[in-house]
């Protein structure tokens, strides 16, 4: 069989393979990026659900326009303000998960060759979205506060990519936070460049600390923004959104025309009908309480345990924390080790686009229990004093 | 902004403004291909969501796996025989739509330039599936039995195609079904240039007449099979299915989880549900019972006041009569003066991968009453009186 060439480039899915383990009933997995199942507002959801099937359920069951449900795409444009105004309705389209909303942009604005750039480490799913459209991925060297301003000029007067791809806030793998002044710094930049920015943002309401800074859309016209309920919300519904300038929009929407003709109407009935009642919020400050406690008590477990051998920072929000093992050489490696301790991670080489050998590991804190977050600790120090 | 190269073949969208004035109060449409809204089974699915709710929620509000939801799966596998033998669950993949299913198709086989084969004329939206990676669309001509064998014999001779994209089931645009005979020379012909199938069956249910003949993948190996549940449950819900040889559904899988990671589990679970309660065969029933009866009477008010100047085949299943009124020379001019008499359809232009003029339309019969469609047929009368 004669496929498309980006799949020429495809190994062997070890990840799904590590993923996989994540299902044997006595391994415990800190692989995934899961919101915490319990958590869910499983009885609420419900509610909204059987409202829309007898206020208008024959309407939620039909075809739909592609750019989504209006009164979900107004309560975003409500929420999400540039330079204090609100976002007009055209300017939004709702995506199936923030996922669709990078695939999306990537078939939009990248031909076979094209560059992207990319914080390093960044999002494995994010490269995946990209590979099917074959750019040329350039990973921009990043410390504790996000892109380093002047590797990025350095490249930006080397070439032109199509957009630079970041996740400001909790990021995935690192969990770190753009700082504002590194905000201030990226946007002065991209505006010297005219480049055109992806500013993801499925973590932005989990912080456990400190204010919200102000989104890169907030600062510059020339951004892409994907927001996502997965994380606030729940990910097996996949709705998410996309905020552009209208032409942009318009191009999306054709391509999602293509794509997927339109999200599941009914749910998105049922996730508006949920965020605009009032356990919304609560509920979003149920997630920041435990998840806070979790990310504690893992970095707690990880001190008292692995010891003196890990370097962590501790995440102001989000799902991960970003571990460095020094004497663990190459987390791929360990990870076997640690298989057999019956704990999982994800190993860091996975999130840079060169697959760089990498003595770090992205561990998920917001899915277990603090019982079972102690107990898979304990086990990765096992493996740990194993090296 | 710079786009990607595929954009640039993006017309103003003429389509989606007809569509828009189909949202016009007083003007009846016969443009979509919809459902019958009024047949949804709105009550029985939502006892099916509630039972999702009550019986495993968070599962299905959770991350799920790319593949979907294997009880689902295995519904499929059980429905869906080649030579006798039930498919193996690897060979099943669940889509956001059959419309994802083409996408997905598209993304996996084609690079640019590919050249990729479709009947003449072909749905609409599987072009627009297709664009996004810029393949060559070649056409072949049909006649009322489907693709003409030695027309498709006779390109095979001169290039090798990624697959040639079929619908043998009350096709769209055209309602015409392929007959046994002719799915035996294509097959014979697929055989000997070992050609990829695209086999997409959104409308076999859907049968008024006749017995259902078999599909192409229980006659060739070499085929994908695209199913959907929007025409027999619903289209607002986004399921559907791919059914292929393993292999091509692991490439199938990895596209997927780029693209929009998996579909919406909740609804899968749902629709599962459904599916394996016994009112869904009696919902089929009923579709066919009041799809086949307006069929019926729009044929005959076609015939009673267009008179003469319309050449019609009366389809044997499916969701549309394809008309063709040789004095009204291009239909899209024609649409003026249907719009202004406040009825409209789909253009045959519009099917045709050249864009050729034609003097042939698309008219949905399944989603208006019988009222509807007299009072619709007697406004393109009118029109056609007009020309």
């Amino acid at each position: 069989m004669k496929y498309a060439s980006w799949t020429n480039g495809l190994d062997e899915s070890f990840l799904g393979e590590i993923l996989k383990t994540a299902n044997h009933k006595d391994t415990i997995s800190f692989a995934g990026g899961l919101p915490a199942q319990e958590l869910f507002p499983a009885k609420d959801l419900k509610e909204c659900f059987d409202r829309v099937f007898e206020e208008d359920g024959s309407i939620a069951l039909q075809y739909a326009e592609a750019l989504g449900y209006s009164p979900l795409r107004e309560w975003v444009s409500k929420q999400f303000f540039s330079s204090g105004k609100a976002r007009k309705l055209d300017e939004i389209i709702i995506t199936t998960g923030s996922q669709q909303g990078l695939s999306l942009v990537a078939q939009t604005f990248i031909d076979p060759g094209d560059i992207v750039l990319v914080e390093s480490p960044t999002y494995l799913g994010a490269l995946q979205a990209f590979q099917g459209y074959r750019p040329r991925v350039v990973a921009i060297p990043c410390d504790k506060n996000g892109i380093i301003p002047h590797e990025l000029e350095k490249i930006l007067r080397k070439c032109n990519p199509k957009f630079l791809y970041v996740i400001p806030n909790y990021q995935n793998p690192t969990g770190k936070i753009m700082s504002l002044e590194r905000r201030r710094e990226l946007v002065e930049i991209a505006r010297k460049f005219d480049l055109l920015i992806l500013e993801d943002n499925p973590y932005g309401e989990l912080r456990y600390e400190g204010e919200a800074l102000p989104n890169i859309m907030d600062m510059y016209d020339k951004v892409i923004y994907l927001g996502s309920f997965s994380k606030v919300l729940s990910p097996g519904l996949r709705v998410g959104f996309l905020i552009a300038e209208e032409e942009i929009v318009r191009y999306i929407e054709r391509a999602k025309e293509g794509v997927d003709l339109f999200s599941n109407n009914l749910t998105q009935h049922a996730v508006y009908k949920y965020i605009v009642g009032k356990k919304f919020k609560e509920h979003i400050l149920e997630l920041r309480r435990v998840y806070s406690e979790r990310k504690d008590i893992m970095i707690q477990a990880l001190k008292k345990y692995v010891d003196e051998e890990v370097q962590v920072d501790t995440p102001k929000g989000g799902l991960f924390i970003w571990a460095k093992i020094q004497k663990m050489g190459d987390s791929c490696q360990f990870l076997k080790y640690s298989q057999e301790e019956k704990v999982i991670f994800v190993p860091g080489t996975f999130f840079y686009p060169d697959r760089r050998i990498s003595n770090e590991m992205r561990i998920n804190f917001s899915c277990s229990s603090p019982e079972i977050i102690e107990e898979g600790v304990r086990r990765l120090a096992r493996a740990v004093h194993r090296i």
